[in-house]
């Protein structure tokens, strides 16, 4: 049998998903649930990887197993074998040819950027500080540029594996709401940190340092030192990831922390 | 000289407010913060004290010192003397006549429900979570009945020290966000626990056990055991204190995470 699951997770807690011999990881953590709950060792494939300190709240995962358990065993079961900072969202019985990561459709994160001159005290590590005043309406401006399919080259990180560097961005936004600053952005699939650098790129436009134009003109150079700094991990959230309709997964998903 | 400053912090990580000889409280560790700034012993007083587990992102103190320093220092140096779990918002000098506590107008608290059957991950610790679906229209119709100057025998505590249990609701509010409840509560002043019983009784009606007119009918009784028992400290959040104008503090407030 092969099952799908949605997992949320405090990134902060982790060095990153994937699984580490002397680090802990989501992945090793989530496994290690399952295991326990099948009795027989199980291993799981991803929707996308995150980085060390990025957090997720709707990350999908498969796995096969043959042991018998309702659904709700599967849930229940795993989730009282987990720390309090990682969670099974709901569990499904999927189709032989469901892939967590090669049937995925758009996948969406959002950044949380809290713009204040203070650290933040509750939502350290949860949300990113930035503490010069940022302009959101030029930042959403700059971004509109990143739209459709293009070489992200300049805003891939030095390390990234994928054998080209062409995306698409589906969707990008940049709100404001208080002290918070919201960048959410859908696209086919990512980059190696291309989230926290559109992020840290965006925050030189919101300075006022670059005109909205430079977002264009560097895309165009296709070199990394052109942009902006990677912004720091902790105000990233992998939100959601869209199947094909036949493998009935739920749709609806909730923005950190809250739909605007 | 008297100053006032405000103070964002992390209740999860301390035994609460108060000052205790054996137990991390955030008194404790801003009085020992600010004193290294002065370079002698600080004692602070705060607008209101705060269990264990419960968040202040609006906590008003006042402190008196005659070390010269400036604004900014007193605030980045005792900053960087803090844990990450704990801030000082902003700081300003105050006329004599200022008290944290006694100058106090209506203080604002927010309670959060994460209305789903699964915990939360991210947010443990710092929202509510109600397993079984609340209807918060239902809820926000019940508050209503606790509007205005009443005796709230029935939702305080039983260690509660006040002479008297009558206290002024100004203003009251159930509102829904996605998976998310916000309770908003504003009144001249508090009992002990009296959001929290406020919290559990409302999840009473919201999740249909008791009609609306119920709760009118348990404060007219004045008996703590007719209502709810008392929420999880971890959903609760100091979040503002109106003093009168004179005193020229800061009137702006963010509410925990957005102002709906």
């Amino acid at each position: 049998m092969k099952y799908a699951a949605c997992i949320e997770y405090d990134g902060s807690a982790y060095s990153g998903w994937q699984y580490q011999d002397h680090a802990p990881s989501v992945q090793g953590d989530v496994e290690a649930a399952l295991s326990r709950v099948a009795n027989h060792p199980i291993k799981i494939v991803c929707a996308g990887r995150t980085d060390t300190g990025v957090h997720g709240i709707g990350q999908i995962i498969h796995f096969e197993s043959d042991a018998e358990r309702t659904l709700a065993s599967w849930q229940l079961g795993t989730n009282s074998n987990l720390a309090e900072t990682v969670v099974v969202r709901w569990i499904k019985p999927v189709d032989d040819s469901f892939h967590a990561r090669f049937s995925a459709g758009a996948r969406r994160y959002r950044y949380i950027i809290l713009n204040r001159e203070t650290r933040p005290a509750i939502l350290s590590n949860r949300v990113a500080n930035y503490r010069k005043p940022l302009n959101a309406e030029l930042m959403n401006q700059a971004a509109q540029h990143l739209l459709g399919e293009q070489d992200f080259t300049s805003l891939r990180a030095a390390g990234c594996q994928a054998k080209h560097a062409v995306r698409t961005i589906h969707d990008i936004q940049v709100t404001r709401s208080g002290d918070f600053i919201y960048l959410d952005v859908k696209a086919n699939a990512f980059l190696y940190h291309m989230v926290r650098n559109i992020a840290g790129t965006l925050f030189v436009v919101g300075e006022g340092l670059q005109p909205v134009e430079w977002v264009p003109e560097l895309m165009a150079k296709l070199n990394r030192r052109e942009a902006g700094a990677t912004a720091p991990p902790g105000g990233l959230y992998f939100v959601h990831v869209d199947y094909p309709e036949e493998f009935a997964l739920p749709t609806e998903y909730q923005l950190p922390w809250f739909n605007v």
